[in-house]
């Protein structure tokens, strides 16, 4: 399948293409607002490949450009822009796409961050609305530790939460995150479990900033 | 030290005692808002507690009668009732004691459940508001897995995270949490980050419907 990663040249937006791009056989589109860093952040993944002896398909294009073939579409931009960097590409992706939210919203308090829910009660919530309506959204992949990720000869061990409304989308992306090595995927139900879903991030930079745990994930067991 | 556990009759203030007792040589009170509760379910837990060749102290009384010569009061309590559980024993509740709030505000969604913090913004801070002022409060034991707990042959390997204003509170209250075999306490910071802390909860209740992970709790790392 085609995956194309919106905000593909940013730190989680690397570390999951570096990560598809080495355990998966799937073609990736890198996709950034700028097309020559797209293009530049491929050829960088590309070179990452290539020293390691995988060659999978790696593109860089405008992210309107990105998602036109897609058979999934990771929205990985910050929260701020999510809802603008969707409804930008709506157009074009495909109605047979999945639409992924690794987005967590957060903000600065007192002594670290918190989980900073949109009005609509979740950040998957605000992408879906901003998507496409045959287009099913789906929570996932947030929160992984982006230098982790990147760093191809780090094991992972880490589980991801899978939430949104189409237990068929739910149960394909579940599928193509256990496609990564060391990344198990659970099944966290409904769009209206995203807030928790979601939330966990603020802890996760809380205890990185705390030096409790170095770039932590999570594992529930 | 002495341990009183409000709400000491329940799943979550059964594990902790069987745990503490097991693995600590402090002393614990059972409280209950029905005495003869407390006692009986005292002497369950030293049955326990005999059948494995311990010999902590247990007692049972009245929460009311169970905090008052307490170095650590744990408000194992539901939600609802929290706020009054903690405004009942605060005349009472020695001004050096420790006050810890493992209580967690859920509500059932269509698919599940979600953390659903009160006004003040998390459970913790709706029992420091309840407790007399000189009394810290910490948020801590939130989500652990009350089966597991209360079952001494499973092991744990678990994280619990601290969360809390008073800096010497938390360290106090994460050696005491790491006393127990398997539990690991992390720093969470000051009560701005327990609305994260707490809702984590949701999430393991979430996978356990799921049927993804039994009777999960969770691992930073």
């Amino acid at each position: 399948m085609e995956i194309a990663i919106l905000g593909g040249t940013g730190a989680l937006g690397r570390g999951l293409a570096l990560r598809f791009g080495r355990d998966t056989d799937h073609s990736l589109v890198v996709g950034s607002r700028d097309r020559s860093r797209a293009v530049d952040a491929a050829a960088a993944y590309r070179d990452e490949f290539a020293a390691r002896g995988a060659t999978p398909t790696v593109e860089g294009r405008e992210n309107v450009d990105a998602v036109a073939e897609a058979d999934v579409a990771i929205a990985a931009v910050p929260a701020a822009v999510a809802a603008d960097a969707v409804a930008a590409v709506g157009d074009v992706l495909p109605r047979d796409a999945i639409l992924v939210s690794p987005v967590v919203p957060l903000r600065p308090t007192s002594g670290g961050l918190q989980y900073d829910p949109p009005e609509a009660g979740s950040a998957t919530a605000v992408v879906a609305a901003s998507a496409p309506e045959e287009v099913p959204v789906v929570g996932a992949f947030h929160g992984l530790p982006a230098g982790r990720l990147s760093d191809l000869d780090r094991p992972l061990d880490l589980d991801t939460l899978v939430v949104g409304d189409d237990p068929d989308a739910r149960a394909s992306i579940a599928a193509l995150a256990e496609e990564v090595g060391g990344l198990r995927a659970l099944d966290a139900g409904p769009l209206a479990n995203a807030p928790a879903v979601e939330s966990v991030t603020a802890l996760l930079v809380t205890l990185d900033r705390q030096g409790e745990v170095d770039e932590p994930g999570v594992r529930f067991e």
